[in-house]
C-alpha cells in the first residue's frame, strides 16, 4: 500500500499514522517528495488487513493498494492458456466453439427444431434457459425441471453439450444433473454463495460479467470459483450498462485482450445480450472472433417474434446460418478453426 | 404498446405488423403521421406477452410500451403511505428513524460499545452484518451465525431493534428467527430467488438499490416482495455507480421523491455506502433529511481505522453523536420529528 | 508518482527504468514489497512531464500520481471562503442566493413578467439564455443580441443581476457588456478556449460541470479561468449523464461538501438541469440548501407547456414562490439568510 | 409525438390536454387502452415545437417522440455510402486507410520520422495536435501554428495528407489553410459554434463522439455540419465514459454497424484514445476492421515514454509496422483493400 499524508501535518500527526501502520501488521517506509510525504506500508495485502481505512485520519490523503487482489485466476502464477474440455468440445484451445439456442426454452418442437438447426450450422453447444431470472414478476419464469429434460433429450438427439443457467443454490445439484455447463448470470455475477454452490458441483462455470463490474470485480468473481476447488471456469462478456439507449447494454469487446492478459481462463462473447438487439448480431461476431474470443453465445429462436423471453436480440434460424458462414473468413484470420 | 413502423414499406409489410399483434393478444389501432406510421396495440402489457420482438422486423422501426410494468408497489393503486412497525419503532411514519451500527460484527466489546452509544445518540435499530458479501474470497466473510447471536445479545441489552444482511436463500430461516429487519445487499438486488425466500419469512425488508438499477427495475424486485405476500417492503438508496472516481459511489438522493411518487413504500438513505468516504456522512444525512427520507442507516464503529471491512465509510462514536445534534434542526424544518 | 514494476523481471530492466525516471526530472527512491517493487519518482508533478507514459514499457505494472493537479482553486492554499460580489448580491456569504428566470429569453412580455415575479418572491439574481446551445440544429437558438438587450431591460426595471450564457469565444466581449454573471454550460465545461475568454473578460463565471466530467476534471476546468487572471469563479452542479432514464441527469449533491473541501469557489445547484423534471424541483432544492450550496438556479416561465426550450423542467412562477415559502425553515437549519 | 396520459384523470383534464396539443400546432388522435389513454398527435417534431413540455402537466404521465431529429445525416434520405475524396485518399470507400501520426506535434525530428516511418508500413494519412485541448492548464498545451507548419513540411515530403484538432473558432480559418482534414475532439463535440465554424471552411470533418454522447446526439452534431453546407463528414468513434477504471476509456466497437445503418457517413476507430492503452490497441484494430470499419486512426511516437502527451496509449514504429502486417488478413477477411 502506500499511503499519502496530506501537507503541512505535525510530527506527532506523521508517527501516528506510522504506528498505525505497523499495528495493522505492516513496515512502514517514508518517502519525502516535493509536495507530499509518501509512505510505503511493506507486507502481503492479500493477507493483512486492508490499510484503506487508514483514509478516514483527517491527516491522511488517499491509500493505495499496489498489489494484485487476484491470484488462482491470475496469468502471472499460471502462464498457460486453461483449457476446457465438455464432451470432447474444448473450450480455449484452437477451436472457436459456438454455443447458440433460444433464450429460453420453451416446447420440445421450439428446442429441438432449434438444436438440430444450430447443429447443422455448426454450433458444438446448445444453449437454453430453464430457470430464467426476470425483471419483473408477471413474466414467464422458464419451465424450470421440464426444461432441463427437454435439453437433455435435445443432447441425446443431437450429441451437443449443454449450457443452462442456474439461478439458485438450492438447485445447484439439479442443474449440474443435466447441464454440461452452468451458467451464472450478469445479476447474479457477484452473488457470492452461488458461484460457491455452483463451484462445488465440480462442473464447468460460465461466469458473465455483471452489468457493471469492474474488471477487477470480475476477475475475483472468478477467483471465488477456482479458490472452491473448481478450476474449470470461463469469463463471458455479455455488455455493461451505460448512459447509451440504443443498445440495450454496451458490449465491451476489451475485455477479450484484458482476461487474455490478466487470466488463463477462457473468454467467450455474447452479442445477443450485449447489444440487445438482432441486427447487431453478426457484426459483433465478427469483432469478437477478431479479437480472439475463445467462443460465442448466440440467442437462436425459430420465431424471434413470438419468443417468450428477449425476442428483440434473437436472431431467427436463417440468419443465424447465415452468419456461421460469413465468420468462416474471420476465424480464419484470427488462426482458429 | 405504441408499434412504429419504418417509412416506406409495403402495403403488405404493414399487414403482416397488424396480423403478428392481433395474434399476440393485443387489438392494433393505425395512426398515420406526417413522416411515420404508429400502431397503437391495445391490451394489457402485464398479462400479454410483450411485443418488444416485434423490433426484430425489418419493418418496424421501434417499439414503447406505455403500461408501468408494477402495480403492487404503485401509489397508482394504493395512494396512502405505508408504514412499517418493527418492534414499535415506525418506519415511514412521522418520526425519521436512524438505523446504525458497525459495518460488520466484529466481537462482543465492539458491537455491545456501538449499539450503547448509538442509542445514547437517538439511534433506534442496530445494524451490523454477520454474513458479508466480500469482492474477494480472501477478505473477512462475517461471523456467520455467532454473529447473528451477538446482535441478540446488544438487543436484548439496549433494546434497539436489529437489521442485518440476508445473503443466502439456505438462511432465510436463521437469519429471521435473529434479525427483526432483513437487509438484501446491492448486489442481491436482482436475486429475485433471495428475495422471494426473504419475503416468505415474513419479515420486513429493506431492499438496497443495485449498482446500476434502474428506478422501473428496483420498484419491480420490490415487487417481488409483495407479490410473495409480504407487504412490508422498504427501499434503500445506497449510491448508484458511475465514472466517479472520487467518491465510491453516487448517492443519488433523487430517489427520496421519487420513490414517493411512484410508490408507497418508505424510503431510507444509506448515505455510508453512498458515499464511500466518512467525511461525506455528515452533508448526505443532512441533505437526505430535508428532501423527506423516512430513514437514515449509518455505519459507525469505535475505530473505524481498525475495522475488518470498509473502514473508510464508518464514523466514529463521537463524529455519529455530533452528526445527530446537528441533523436536528433539520429534522424540525421537514415537519418530522 | 509511484511506479509499481512487475514481479519477475530482470535488475536490467529495473535499472532501466530508474535511468528513465531520472532522465525526465525524477529522483527515483526504490521500496521492496513482499510481492511487488514500487519506485517512489520524487519531484514536482506539475512542473515535470508525466511518468504515466512510463506504463507503455513491458516492465511496468502502474503508475499512480500522488500530487493534486490543481493549485490556484484548492483550498489548501487558500484556506477562507471566497465570496463573489455581483452588484451587491454577494455569492459564497452568509446569505443563500437564488438565481431564477426562464431557460430562454422568448420575449419582452414573458422575461418581465417572470423577472418581476421571481423578484418578489426572493430572488436577487435574474437568468435567461439569449444564446441556447442545442442537440439539434433545428431548435430554436436563441433570440441572440436582441435577448441580451431584453435582460439589460429587466435588470434595469427590476434591480436583479443577470446571468446569461457563454457559447462562443467570439462573441466574450458583447455577452460581458451586458451580463453580470457569465455562465459555461455543461457542453462546453472543457472547451478551454471559450473558458480562457470568459476568463479575460474579468466578469465572473459560473462554471457547469460537464455531463461526465470526474471531480478533478472540473476542478482543473475552474483552475483554467484562475490561471488566466480572474478569481471570480462559482462551480455549479446540474447533474450528471447516469444510466438512469427516469431523470434527466442523475443531480449529484455530494458535490456540495466535495467542492467546499477541495476548493475555496462557491458552490451553486441547478435543480432543474438536474433532474429534468418540474416535479423534483423542490425537494433537490431542500437538499442542495441543507448541505451548504450558496446559490440555487432555478428555471422559472410563466407557461412551462409552451416554453421554447426545456418546458419539462421549468416551474410556474406560482409553484417558484411557493418553494420559496418552503424554503425558509431550511435556509435557517443551515444556518444561512 | 405520443401523449401518455395518467389514468383516473377527469373528462376536463383530458380535453385541456387536446386543447394545448392543437395550440402547438399538432392534430390529436385518442387511443383508449386497457390501462392508459395514449394521445397520438400528429405533425412534424422537427418542424413545430416540442410536445415534451406538457410532461410538466399533472395529468400527464409522458410524452414520447417518435420521429427522428436528424434528416441530412440520415441513410434514410441518403440510401447510398458517401465517401470522402482527401487528395486522392478516399475515406468510405473499398481501401480501409489508416491514419496514424503522434499525439502531439513536438518536434521536426520527431514528426518527420513518424510519417516517414507510418507511411512506410502503409498509412496514407498523417495525424498529430498542433493546438492541444489538455484537462490541465499547466500541461504542454501544443506548439500551435509552427506545429501546422511542421504537418504542413512532413506532407511535402511523404505526400500523407493530414488531419490536426481544431479547438478555436477564431483558429478555422488557420489551421483550415494547413490541414486537409480538420478533427473535433470529444470535448467539443456539442461545441456547436465549432462545428459550424469548421463547416463554413468547406474542409472534410472528423467528429469525435463526446465522452458521454448518445448516439442521437452525436448523429445530430453531424447535422450540424451537414447542415451548414458540408457534406464531407466523418464520425469517429474514440471511446466512452463508463465506471470501468482498467481502461481510459471504453470503445464501443457496436458504432459501427450503427452508423452505418442510421447514416450514410464514414466511420473512424480511434483505438488510441479507446482505451488509452498502447498494449491494446493491435486487437482493438483488428475488431474495428473485421466489424467494417472504414478507417482507422492510431497514435504512434517513436519513443512513447517521453512522449509529451498520453504517452501511455501510443505505440512504437515497430509495433506500428508489426500491427499493419497482422492487420492484412482481417482486411482482406472483411472484403476491404
Amino acid at each position: 500500500m502506500s499511503v499519502v499524508l496530506k501537507p503541512n501535518i505535525s510530527k506527532k500527526e506523521e508517527t501516528a499514522v506510522l504506528r498505525e501502520i505497523k499495528k495493522l501488521g505492516y513496515k512502514p517506509h517514508v518517502i519525502r517528495g516535493v509536495e507530499r510525504t509518501v509512505v510505503g506500508a511493506i507486507g502481503d495485502e492479500r493477507t493483512h488487513q486492508t490499510l484503506e481505512s487508514l483514509a478516514t485520519w483527517p491527516q491522511v490523503e488517499s491509500v493505495m493498494p499496489v498489489q494484485k487482489r487476484y491470484k488462482l485466476i491470475s496469468r502471472e502464477g499460471h502462464p498457460a492458456n486453461s483449457a476446457i474440455d465438455v464432451r470432447g468440445v474444448v473450450i480455449g484451445g484452437k477451436k472457436l466453439q459456438v454455443m447458440a439456442g433460444p433464450c429460453s426454452v420453451e416446447s420440445e418442437t421450439q428446442l429441438l427444431k432449434t438444436a438440430h438447426a444450430v447443429r447443422a450450422a455448426g454450433a458444438t453447444i446448445l444453449r437454453g434457459g430453464a430457470y430464467k431470472p426476470r425483471t419483473s414478476p408477471y413474466e414467464f419464469q422458464g419451465l424450470g425441471q421440464k426444461g432441463l429434460k427437454l435439453l437433455a433429450k435435445a443432447r441425446a438427439e443431437t450429441g451437443l453439450a449443454i449450457i443452462t443457467e442456474l439461478l439458485s443454490e438450492t438447485q445447484a445439484q439439479l442443474v449440474a444433473e443435466y447441464a454440461d455447463i452452468l451458467q451464472i448470470g450478469a445479476r447474479n455475477a457477484q452473488n457470492f454463495q452461488l458461484l460457491i454452490a455452483a463451484a462445488r458441483t465440480g462442473k464447468p462455470i460460465l461466469l458473465k460479467r455483471g452489468l457493471s463490474m469492474k474488471m477487477e470485480e470480475w476477475l475475483l468473481a472468478g477467483e471465488y470459483v477456482l479458490a472452491n476447488g473448481n478450476p474449470n471456469l470461463m469469463f463471458c462478456e455479455r455488455g455493461i450498462r451505460t448512459f447509451e439507449t440504443y443498445t440495450r447494454n454496451t458490449l465491451d469487446l476489451s475485455t477479450i485482450p484484458i482476461i487474455k492478459k490478466e487470466s488463463h481462463c477462457p473468454i467467450v462473447i455474447d452479442p445477443s445480450q450485449g447489444a440487445g438487439r438482432a441486427d447487431l448480431v453478426a457484426a459483433m461476431c465478427k469483432g469478437a472472433v477478431a479479437m480472439g474470443a475463445d467462443a460465442l453465445l448466440i440467442e437462436v429462436h425459430p420465431t424471434p417474434a413470438e419468443a417468450w423471453s428477449d425476442g428483440a436480440q434473437q436472431v431467427s434460424l436463417e440468419v443465424f446460418q447465415r452468419l456461421m458462414e460469413e465468420l468462416k473468413p474471420f476465424i480464419a484470420a484470427a488462426g482458429r478453426e
